[in-house]
């Protein structure tokens, strides 16, 4: 059963535990999805209180109409025979925020959630999990005021957390990098519902184009890699994992009782699943928002255009040290750019456009690179505190970004001045990188996801590892 | 000739090519003195206009006064007499701002400039440079208009670089990031004046608690060293040294004409030097910020206090993956905050708070891993989006940092909503991260430079290499 549309694209909700208490629980969950969420909503509360205004149930079975999905946010205790009437309700799914399950060592509360599941057929998030962000449906069981955190821009990157505080975390923070989001999921204790169903019922998800994990641990590793291998062709998959060292390991067990094993074993099982490793967490998405843009290098060939040197160079370093190689510009490239550029632009790759460089000369050099074979991508880097750059350079790029077939990445930084050209960009489409190795992972995350999807072959050794099925 | 404090605190300035053709350099230079620089400013212009409503002079030997420094911001075949003429009136610095020297093959006017220093006796920064930026003084030769960048607020951090376009980047970059700067000098080709000499001047500087360098290359490599090691005891030093690969060296040699050489010799060198070396711009400043603070770790062993698990377990990696190590809390530590904490606080190093923990919860345990001896170092982590942390925890952190002689460091991040939290603790003087690795990087070059100190002997191998001398 690997539709979980009714997690996500529910018709009705039912808030198990709704409350009327400002900073609770259940009184967030409701508040959400009374803003957000357009279909119908039901409060169970088993004093039967008003809630926002609106009576409410004691129970889910007294709710005279179908319900599709709930969201059981009461004490542990009392969560098993909460499922049960969602079951005999026919309940579809259900999510379970309530901790005080296995991770205090209450196996047994779990097992009978399961058995219950089981009987009624109903699949569960959860339990001890902040649940489910749905940016287009409006399905909100994050219990995080709105006053402590703010929402994302909607995107087409999804990101499916084993840590709840985490998934939380990255929601406000990408709302402050405007990252677009397409769904937010934290799994918890996963008893039912794990991460290879939701990367396979993300597969089919139209407003979903990167998917970004966070994993402490992976228990059915060969599911996993299952379903991974399966949907990287299509949709790049990332991975941060936690716990690689020895002392982080330790601090996994402690965390999520994640066995988070030999790191090498992870690396090897996600190379194997084309699955692309970040570093931290500013590489997932730096990564993430490259490949959403859905455009691929056919060359594994980069070209640097810039009007600062040390930019140029630092950014040349950063792509070696990701094993990425800088194009070999052809020779009538080199031969007309030299024609049309004073002597002292050094036409070489990185091109330096040096500082007196205006949008002119940008476009000059851009469009040279997107006609030359050998190169598949661009890192163009914009240092706009110069004199001669201003905020229609960005329309310069963008209308050349508007026909063309090979990525551009933008590097640019610095003050709040500069800041309305690079939004400028953005929204105009294209990725903006605020430093030379974060622009450079970006480009190492489209190459090797080009290599994956076969529009460029690679003969030397470490990529061939990549192509390894 | 060590000292250079004419350069950075002249009583007066003359600007050889004051312009009053806005955008013109000699135009940013004029404007930029006049609104900072309090001592006396003569524009020198072979025209004699009136600039800035000013008359001008048309010669720096017309001046009726003494003049301590000058810019020169004329075109390249001029330089060398007009250098003459402030040799002739006594000027004992000149900051030359013209490109077209060296750097386009034009090594013949270097060596006339060169001479006519001599035979006066007159330093130079420069040529090809953007000069200096002295947040103190008032000096600012730097020609970038501030239409365009934004200037750091007041710091004790002194930022060196070879190329110009970028310490003109840094300026604009640290004043988005609250980074508090002192001086920044783009030194160019440095003819006369060099890292070695500017290093040693600024150790004498009461305003600089850390010196920043970006590097390209370096020409006298044994000067550079000597001075770096008589300083780096003292004052920190961050080096962050671009053309590290293959592709990023030849880049290098583009940009400034740099060697830049095997970097595996540049490493060693830093490392006999106690040069701390950084990866990339951000993580030189994320370094700096905290050794800014002068509280050094008297233990290598380094405590996390974390509210969010999954960052605790971040950063744990992250500080191993630097050579790291976790302290040891001591029994007396453990069983203290057992009694304490409720059950579900799990102590040990990561302490994880838990998603509920507050402000007495953070009190209690930092003032127990100040206590232990162990912990050299404390890393305080920051969900801040939950509902049982407000602005208010910021002031129980400074307050306990306030008589606290171990370094604190802070990682918060997410969206807007946090945002005023953690700028009171940047304005109580804590150094703030946005992500586990750029505070552990942090850690690293606290533990780094309190073994150059002698205030902790560590014994691990690296480290003794660390302390080698």
């Amino acid at each position: 059963m690997k539709d979980l549309n009714f997690f996500f694209n529910p018709s009705s909700i039912a808030v198990i535990g709704a409350s009327d208490i400002v900073g609770s629980v259940g009184y967030e969950i409701m508040k959400n999805l009374i803003e957000d969420f357009p279909g119908k909503l039901y409060p169970i509360n088993i004093k039967q209180k008003l809630i926002f205004g609106q009576p409410s149930f004691k129970s889910i079975l007294d709710v005279p109409h179908k319900v599709e999905m709930a969201v059981i946010a009461i004490s542990a205790p009392y969560v098993a025979d909460t499922l049960e009437e969602c079951g005999k309700k026919g309940v579809k799914g259900v999510v379970i925020v309530s901790g005080g399950f296995s991770e205090i060592g209450e196996k047994e509360r779990e097992t009978r959630l399961l058995e219950v599941s089981n009987k009624y057929g109903i699949r569960i998030i959860g339990p001890n999990c902040i649940g489910i962000y749905d940016n287009f449906s409006g399905v909100n069981t994050i219990f995080l005021s709105k006053d402590k955190i703010s929402y994302p821009q909607k995107g087409n990157i999804s990101f499916l957390s084993q840590s709840g505080a985490f998934a939380g975390l990255i929601l406000d923070w990408t709302s402050k990098e405007r990252i677009g989001i397409s769904k937010v999921v934290s799994y918890g204790n996963k008893i039912d519902v794990n991460e290879a169903d939701l990367i396979e019922y993300i597969y089919g998800d139209k407003n979903t184009k990167v998917i970004c994990l966070y994993i402490e641990g992976i228990r059915r590793g060969r599911k996993f890699m299952e379903s991974a291998k399966k949907v990287s062709k299509k949709i790049p998959i990332l991975a941060l994992k936690s716990g690689k060292t020895k002392s982080g390991a330790k601090a996994a067990s402690s965390h999520t009782g994640s066995l988070a094993g030999e790191d090498i074993i992870y690396d090897s099982a996600f190379k194997q699943s084309h699955i692309i490793r970040a570093n931290n967490f500013e590489e997932l998405f730096d990564m993430a928002k490259a490949l959403e843009k859905q455009v691929y290098p056919k060359s594994d060939g980069i070209a640097i255009l810039t009007n600062a040197g040390g930019l140029g160079v630092m950014t040349a370093d950063a792509l070696e040290m990701n094993g990425l190689r800088l194009a070999n510009l052809n020779e009538s490239t080199v031969k007309k750019l030299k024609e049309q550029f004073p002597e002292r632009v050094i036409v070489s790759n990185p091109i330096d456009l040096v500082g007196d460089a205006d949008k002119y000369r940008y476009e000059v050099g851009l469009r040279a690179l997107l006609e030359d074979e050998d190169v598949g991508l661009i890192i163009v880097i914009l240092l706009l505190q110069v004199p001669t750059l201003s905020l229609d350079s960005a329309d310069t790029i963008l209308n050349i970004k508007k026909n063309c077939e090979k990525p551009i990445l933008i590097l640019g930084t610095g003050g709040e001045k500069i800041t309305p050209c690079l939004r400028k960009l953005e929204e105009g489409g294209l990725a903006v990188y605020p430093s030379p190795e974060r622009a450079a992972r970006a480009a190492y995350a489209l190459v090797t996801h080009a290599v994956v999807r076969g529009d460029i072959h690679r003969e030397s050794k470490e990529n061939i590892e990549l192509c390894k099925i």
